[in-house]
Parts: structure tokens; sequence; C-alpha cells
């Protein structure tokens, strides 16, 4: 253990300085039951040991044991950012650990820092890629290089162990790689940037985490230097990595989504921090316009597998979407840190939405396989990755168990391990109710403490009962979310009329009482969705939601022989509910087998009797072997 | 010039030793008139000098005169297949200079021939790119060297040299690099592969230019070898270059599109001069099953940018097409050859729909830039590509003057110097018109020689007269195409009632005399064209088509302010022409702006007033400056 006990914000992963809403850390949300309780569960138990398993196997940690043992750059696997991956789980650990005071994970987590400790260089320089006799120069390929960015998870890393445990040989790691880095490309230093936006965002909280702006400084110094071509000029295009235009001239996300996100993240952050009221009002369009024009259903991201990128507006193929489950982290990273500066509820839809879809959805129910792209159209059944092989094709039909580039695993598991933070914040006023799971609550607000139980079987049920368990002797808010995509919602206080409500931010003012309880009643039933007509990829097609929860079908589910391209949906009958399962009619549709593709007029698809078949979850599909899947399935 | 002449094959590129369809060669088939005589022109006059100015200036050309002068590695430009530009663009003045007999461009051909000969080792061996001090070794990137596939284009050079001119230098460097491929690939050699097939095309041909066996049998060890995993796995998978499944078991192309077309096409060869049925067998069920499922309505094929692939069955997205310009020269150079194995004329309507709507439509008017892909859905309308820089990037919205990767150009010009060879065939029993175009065409028939005048405005007129020149005493065949896409074609020989003739081959059967006349009368009057309700990508749209031309609509012809993603199509009102371009009945349509695009009811589309907008042919897009394009147009 070296120098001073830093500052623990109460384990929280983000705490700005200002905001109209406040974080809660960990240790003030605890999630109970239910959905999110369950990945909590599957993360503890499953999921980050897997990852500890796998960079084992792949690698990542043999790397640093080459280092320290003068066996590099013969002895190095993986691509330039495999580093990476050992950081976001070791940020996955500590924020795991400082959740449940798990002592076995502690233990495992201080033997990989002290494996990862010599490595570092004197001026604190660390990196297994570069810099060592047979390999690159240090930063002479800040392209692709990811040495920056490799920074950016280690300093996230070393502030959740700070923010939990206190000071410890993590968290001096980072202080002393974000040391080096003010150093080396602070004014009169390199001016360049990081191919790959992380650094950022990181340094802010660092700045947060430390006290100490200069590190402030050093975020700011690579957000305004990026977009004026700092970088190389690469196949894809600058764009690719957000240096075509500087972030504050950007008006929609494009390039590569999950660079995208980092970068905004960091960016709005930074914005808070400088009172940068012109950069954080330009991330505010940019976000809302990507919002508009270039996310799925889901709330994925990324319609390009070629640079894993953003497409057009309403570019949004469903069978090419990339949707990578990192995206799903980065844009529930940015819609979280908008939710603080502007208690605008849209950003906790996004965040619901994000992360019932795509977060939710990327690892098998066993917590041991992983969707790296999360694809809304599954036009055959694939086969099964191997279970003993890291998988070098990012977009394979069913889940992997570890990938080459490793980044998504790790991702899910430091945001499964945060998941507490997004369900509630706190503010002078009272209490604000986000997200729904089973939970405790607990914020200081002006005059004391104040305290809620979450009940719900949400999102199965559309009931959420918030009983006070703590209050103060004053009136304060009780705010909670209605969702936008609810349409019915009723909001009944005890002993008062019931009151529709709709979709923004419903609040309650009283001076309350231990036991009083608001009950939130939310319309889960199955509905409809169509898609805006400019979104050519699914015109004619109809999508099935229930609550926040994303419908498909797959081909496990229909009679034998059928696929999910060969049926229709018949909207004359509306999605109903048996046994438990959504279920829709569906007709088979008829081809004409041709040998030519174009026919001189439509081809009618009259199909047969139709039959009711039930949907899945989106984030349940490929539980259950091979299938075609679909989310959007044509009109009958 | 070294060595024995070699046999002429009357200039023929592919020249089976059977097959029902002889091929006829560029000394008997001259395009006097009309469209691709234009092409022709632009490509004496402009195009290929066009390439020649960019070998030399990207450096492809500086890379023999490095090796020459000892300074590679360091002073290599390019990638490590920038030799096969140098060759595919010899290809193009050999073919030119026998069509034309142009003087000056022999003598440029032969200046360049200088320059590569002192380069190849005194084993054959030939590449600027490997096996230098500070180079790779030969032969150590199977995966991604490309030697192989530069021999493929270096030997095709040498047969279209030794096809018109005779053995001359360039013939003795392919078959030097010819019989170096053989001694170390051949049995008890390397057994390897190729990670881009072209050699196995070129070895064919290279045995049936020289008699000599020994080609042959080391195309059939490639070709068997291939499928076997023979190469090393990587992130696309080794379907991305054929090596998945063997040839002669694939179903379906997959993978790299330019890479499955010119394994098919060697295979094609391969399988007719080993008299291997199966091969032949599976190849024709495999391009069958891939124009009905993996083709646009261009011809084009390949619809993932990633891995310049083809996508699923069905799976065509109009907005990411890749169909690689080089795509459609594969597509070509498959469907000719199965074309003469089997006379079928659907192999010919392929041709056409690919000529006429991918291969015409990559350089622009003037001949000095190219589209590398063709895109059938121009969101954006792009910028203007400097005319003096190779640009990075394949999918540039506009044609670019060459790529770093410059494979489309020289394709392009081989392409059009030897599209006389695509018009017509003989067999003994007598001529074949396949394509229409303003042409003399001779043949030998059992009984002597035989001749005819083709005269046509075709495609702007459907009327395509063939007027016999040239005869014999006894009776023999003309036979003409019917196109697929005709539905009121007539037949009328002179004296005799005019006839109906549906899709496929007419056959005239009698005693000409010099002076007959028959003619052909399509229907070239707009048509609409509906996708096959499978392809996903453009349900609800419609395109339009006049004779094998694919019509689009482009901004710069909507009113101001409206992009193609504005409007919808009245399929009520049939596509008319008039003054002289085809024209259709657009509606604006209107669109609700909103945070998120999916809303819970269908979104009226009901627009204002419908306009006439006159269409643009497909390949004539993008000369107009930047703007918006599409083929589908969504229906009202």
């Amino acid at each position: 253990m070296t120098g001073t006990l830093l500052r623990s914000d109460h384990g929280r992963p983000v705490a700005p300085s200002e905001g109209v809403l406040r974080p809660l850390g960990l240790d003030n949300v605890r999630i109970a039951d239910g959905f999110w309780a369950d990945r909590q569960t599957l993360n503890a138990e499953k999921l980050i040991e897997h990852c500890e398993y796998w960079v084992e196997r792949a690698g990542w940690m043999g790397n640093f044991d080459a280092a320290r043992e003068g066996r590099l750059p013969a002895a190095h696997t993986g691509r330039s950012f495999a580093d990476s991956d050992v950081y976001k789980l070791l940020e996955a650990m500590a924020w795991e650990i400082g959740r449940t005071g798990d002592e076995a994970m502690n233990r495992r987590l201080q033997a990989i820092v002290e494996r990862i400790a010599p490595v570092q260089h004197p001026d604190g320089y660390l990196n297994t890629y570069f810099g060592r006799p047979g390999q690159a120069l240090r930063y002479s390929d800040l392209e692709w290089g990811h040495e920056l960015y490799c920074y950016g998870h280690l300093i996230q890393a070393a502030i959740a162990r700070g923010r939990t445990a206190g000071d410890d040989l993590l968290v001096d790691i980072g202080r002393r790689a974000a040391d080096h880095v003010c150093n080396t490309f602070g004014v009169g230093g390199i001016e360049g940037v990081c191919g790959h936006p992380e650094i950022e965002v990181a340094l802010v909280e660092f700045a947060r985490f430390t006290g100490d702006d200069k590190y402030l400084k050093q975020a700011q110094l690579f957000i305004e230097r990026r977009g004026h071509h700092t970088l190389a000029d690469i196949e894809f295009g600058r764009d690719y990595f957000q240096d075509e235009t500087p972030l504050r001239d950007t008006d929609i996300m494009s390039g590569h989504a999950v660079r995208a996100l980092y970068l905004a993240a960091g960016g709005v952050d930074l914005a808070v921090e400088t009172h940068d009221h012109d950069l954080f009002r330009a991330l505010e369009t940019q976000v809302a316009k990507t919002v508009a024009k270039r996310t799925y259903l889901t709330g994925g991201m990324g319609a390009h597998h070629e640079g894993e990128s953003f497409g057009q507006d309403f570019e949004l193929p469903p069978d090419r979407s990339y949707s990578e489950s990192c995206a799903g982290v980065g844009a529930v990273m940015v819609s979280f840190r908008l939710l603080l500066a502007t208690g605008d509820s849209q950003y906790a839809d996004q965040i619901e939405r994000t992360l019932f879809n795509v977060i939710a959805g990327s690892p098998s129910a066993e917590g041991t396989s992983f969707f790296y792209t999360n694809t809304l159209h599954q036009r055959v059944p694939g086969t099964i990755p191997p279970v003993d092989e890291a998988s070098p094709r990012a977009s394979s039909s069913l889940r992997a168990p570890w990938f080459e580039v490793s980044c998504c695993p790790t991702n899910v598991a430091r945001t499964f391990a945060t998941l507490g933070t997004y369900l509630a914040t706190s503010s002078p006023d009272g209490l604000q109710i986000h997200q729904y799971a089973t939970a405790d609550v607990r914020g200081q607000i002006e005059g004391g403490t104040v305290a809620v139980r979450i009940e719900t079987a949400y999102p199965l049920e559309g009931t959420v009962r918030v009983i006070i368990t703590e209050t103060i002797d004053t009136e304060w808010d009780l705010a909670i979310r209605v969702p936008g995509w609810s349409t019915k919602a009723r909001l009944l206080f005890e002993g008062e009329e019931e009151v529709q409500v709709t979709p923004g931010t419903a609040i309650i003012r009283r001076q309350f009482a231990v036991g009083d309880t608001l009950e939130l009643r939310l319309d889960v039933s199955p509905r409809f969705t169509f898609p805006d007509p400019r979104i050519d990829a699914v015109r004619g097609s109809v999508a099935v939601e229930a609550g926040p929860i994303v419908l498909c079908v797959e081909s496990v589910d229909l009679p034998p022989g059928l696929s999910v391209n060969d049926v229709r949906l018949d909207v004359g009958r509306k999605p109903e509910v048996r046994d438990g399962r959504t279920t829709v009619s569906l007709l088979p549709a008829k081809f004409q087998s041709s040998a030519w593709p174009y026919p001189p007029s439509p081809e009618d698809l009259a199909g047969g009797a139709a039959f009711e078949v039930p949907l899945t979850p989106y984030h349940h599909r490929g539980n259950r072997g091979p299938s075609t899947m679909r989310v959007w399935i044509p009109c009958a």
C-alpha cells in the first residue's frame, strides 16, 4: 500500500462535481431480487471468473509475465490492446468486491495487480506491446496502438479500486500512468491523441477522484486536439476515430461506434467540469440525433460491420446490425452522464432499453459465452462455436466463450457490477427512481437521509411499489420515471386517488412517513411497434415489445422446417400472453422459386392457415441452440 | 523475341478444347458502332492511357525499376499485389493492340515489358514485394501475399500477347513464371494454394495456349487442394478465400466475391478440359443458385463491405451493396465459360446484365475515374474525390481516378478490349448471336466460312437486324438469343410471317443468300420490376428497367431540396419515355420528426401532388456531380 487514502466517493463510478442529479454509490443502492439481481449473481458467480480464466488462457496475463521475465516481444499474444481487457476485468472485480466484500475475489485481484506492477516503467509507462527492443517505439502508432486507450481502462480500474477499497497498489499504478500521460502528452509534449478514445473519460474521472485538475486539463487537451486531422488518414477515413470534425462541431455520431460513444462520455464529463455549455449543448444535440436516426429498436448502435461504425441516417439493416455489446456499454455511459447533468428522463429510457436489450443479452444464461455483435435478424441457424476456442470472428451467430478481440465480456462484467448505480439518484429535493428493480435505495437530501425499498416483478409485471423506509421531518420529493414507451401508466399513493401519468418524471412531494407506499402501474402487455418509414431495411415489417423488452421470433419455436424468413405476421391480431409467453399469429409465406429473383409483377404471398407462435425476449435469444431469429417480422 | 511462335487461337481470350459453342476471336468480331463501340473507343483513347499514367504515378511500375536498381524493399509502394495491376494493364493493351493494331500502344507495351523482364529471377520467380533481403520470404504468406495471384494476371497478359502478336518477351516471361509455379507448387513441392484465386484460370488457359498439359495439371492441383483448410484461418474465416469447402462440394458462392468468381471461372475451364462432369455440374448449380439468391438486379455480386463478400441468401442491401466492379468482370468470365460449354442463353443474359449495369458504369463518361463498388442506393450526395489522389476508400460516393487497391480500372480496361468476344460464337451448325451491337461477325462452320452484319441502335431501340454477308451453299443455323427479360419479342425473316419468340435461343435454319436479313424486335420500353419478397432490404419497393438497362433516380433530377429518400413511386402510372428519357410519377413523402423512430402505429406517408421525374441509366449515374441515387424506389 502506498500513498494516502484517497476519497472514496461512496463507490460511485461517476461523480460529477455538479449536475441536476447526484449519483448514488454502490453502498447506497442494493439490488435485492429480480432480473438485474440475477445478472449480478451471474456476474459474481460465473462471468467474472470466466473472464479471469480467459485472460490467462488467451495469454493476456501472460504478456505481463513475459514482460517481467524479459520474454517480449517473442512471447506476446493477442492484439495491441490485449492489456486493456485485464484492466477492464480489474475494474469489474474492484466494483464487485466493493459491492459484495468478496474476500476471495479481493485476493485474486491483488494477485493480478502484483503481476502487473513490475511491468510499469519508472516513468509510469505501462504496455506489453510497445517500447522494448524488437517492439515498435512507444507512441509510434497512435492511430492503432491503443496505448492511451489501455491507460484509460487502467485508470478506470484504479478509480474503482480507490472508491471501494481506498488507496492501494492498483490505485498507485493508475496514478503513475495518469501522471505519465500528463507528462508525455501535456503542453509541450506529444501533440497527439489516441486512435481509440477512452483516456478522456478516464482522466476526467481521475480528476474528480483525486481532486487534481491537471488530469482534467489533460482530458481537455485530448478532446480539443481531436477532430483536426491530428491522426493519420486511414482506409476507413479519419471519421472512423472521430478525427475528421471536432467534437463540439459534430452534428451526429459517426465512425466507429464504441470510439464515438466513449469520446462523447468523456466530452460530457469535461463539459460539466469546465462549465463548457457550448460543448454540452453540442453533445446533447449529437446524442438526440443519434438516438432519433441511428439507433436500433434495441438501443443498439453501429450499423456497419466494416469499421464497426454508424451508418447514415436511417440506415439500420437488421441483418447486418453490428450493435456491438461494447457500444451498448458506451451508450449507457453517455446516457447516464446526461441524465445526471440534466435530469431528463429520456436518458433513463435509453439506459433501460440498452440494458435490457443489448447488454443483458450479450452473455448466455450460463454467463460463459457472449454475443459481441447483436444482430436483429439471424438468417441462418449458424453453428455452435467451440467452448474452448477464442472466436476469431466477432459476428458468429451464437455466443462464443471468448474473442481474439475480447472487449465485450469484460465490459459486460464491469457494467453488471455497477448496475445499482443506474437505479436511482438523489438531489437536495429528494430521491429519483430511474430503473425498476427490487432494491434498497438510500440517499442524502437536504435535511437528512432518506431511504426507500422498491418492490417489483418488473419487467414481467408492470407494478412498481416504492416504500418509504427512512425519512425526515420535512417534505421531500419522491420522483419516479414514467417510461417513454408507456401509454397507460397510473400512479397511486396510498389513501389518494389514482392518477394517470404520462412519460417523463412523476413527482410526489410529501412529508412522508415510514411505510408510505407509492405505486406505479405500467402496462407491460405486449404491443406492436412500427419502424419510421425512412428505415428502408425494415419497411413493411413490425416488431413486438412488452414493456422495455424487445421480442423476437426464433425458428426453434416454429413448426419444423420453417425459418423465420418463411413467415409473415398478421397485424390484425394483437399479440397476447399465453402461458407466460407473448404469442403472435403468423402465416406461412409462399415463395415461387425462380432462376432470377426480380419478377415483373409483385409475387403473391398468400399463405396457408395462420398459426400461433410464442416470441422470445431478444436478450434471451440464442440460448436454445442454433436458430434463425428476427425482431422485425414482415407483415402479411 | 525468344522461343518458337505459339498458336495464336485467333485472338481468343478463352479457347476451350471442346464445348457446345466455340468462341470467336477478336479478328472475327468487330464492333462498329453504338454503345459498346463507344466504350471500346473510350478504352482506346482514354482509359488505358489513364491506367498507364496511374501505374507510373502510384509507383506500381516504379517498384519494378526499384527492383532492378536494388532499391527494394525501401522504395516499394503499394500493397503486396501492386504488380498485378501492371499485368492486367498489359493484358488490356495486348488485346487492344491485337484489336486495333495501335503501333504507338505496342511500343509502350514493349517498354513496360522491358522494365519488368530483368526483375524476373533465373528460376522464373517474379515479384517486387517478396524474397529480397529485408522483405518477407517467398511464399511465406500464401494467405495474403498474392504472389500466385500476380502470376495469374501475368500469365493472362502473356496469353493475350501470344494470341495477338505471337511469341515475344512478355510471352516468355509468362512461360517462365508458369514453369516456376509448376516446379514450386507441383507434386513434391509446396502443397499450398494462393489466398486469392486467379492462377487457376490462367494456368488452364496457358495449357490451352501452349498445348502443354502440365499447366492444366498444376491448375487441377490448386483447385483440388483448396477447400481443405490448406490456408491458415483468418478473422473473416477460411470461407473468405474459399478454403472452407472444396469447390466441387460448394453449393452456392460465398466469401470474397471476386475470389469466388475467379475460382469458379478456373473451375469451369478445368472441368471442361478434364471432362470432370461432377465438377462441372457442381459449378452449374453453384452459379444458378448464386444468380437466383445472391445477385443484385444489376448483375452485381457481393453484399458485404466487410470481407468484400457475398451475403446470405436474399441478403441484398441496396445501400451497402458492395458489388465490386471486379466481381462484375469475374461474373462475366464465369458466365461466358458456361455459355461456351452449354450453349444456354441464360448465361448470355447474365453477361448482358452485368456488362450494361456493372462494368459499363464503373468508368465515368470521360474514362478517367471509376466506381470500385457499385451501390444501388446512395443516401447522401457525397463529395467529389480529388482528381490527383488515389482514393484510400473503395466506397466513395463518386468515381475516383485511382485507388490504393487499384484492381478495378485495369479490369475494366481488359474487359472493354475483349468485348467483341462476347457478341457471337460459332458451332459446326452455324453462328450464334448472343449480344446486340452493330458489328461484323465471321465464323467457320461445317462447310465453310459464314459472316453476318449486325445493325442495331440497341439498347435504345429494340430492333436488331442480322444481314448475311457471306454464306455457303448448304443450310446452316443462324441463332439469336431472345433475352430473359423480354416478354413480347418477335422474329421476322424476310418474306416470311413474323413469329413471336420466347426467351431462349431462336434459330433460323436456311440455305441463306447474301443479303438475307433476320430481324429481332424486342420491346425495350420501360417496365416495372419487383423484388422477390425474400429480399428484405427492398420490400415494398419497385425498380424500373428498359431492355437490359437498370434505371435509377438521382436527386439532381428532383425538385430542389428533395433527396431520393423523400419520394415514393406511384406504381399506378406506368413509366413512359419522354424526350428520350424514361419518366415516372413520384410523390413527396411526409415524415414526422420524432425523438425515437419506432412509433406504436404505422406513420401516414400521404404526400402532396405527384410530379414527373426522369430516370437515369444506372451505368450513367454519378456523372453530374454529387447526388443521392436509388434503384429501388419505395412504392406509394
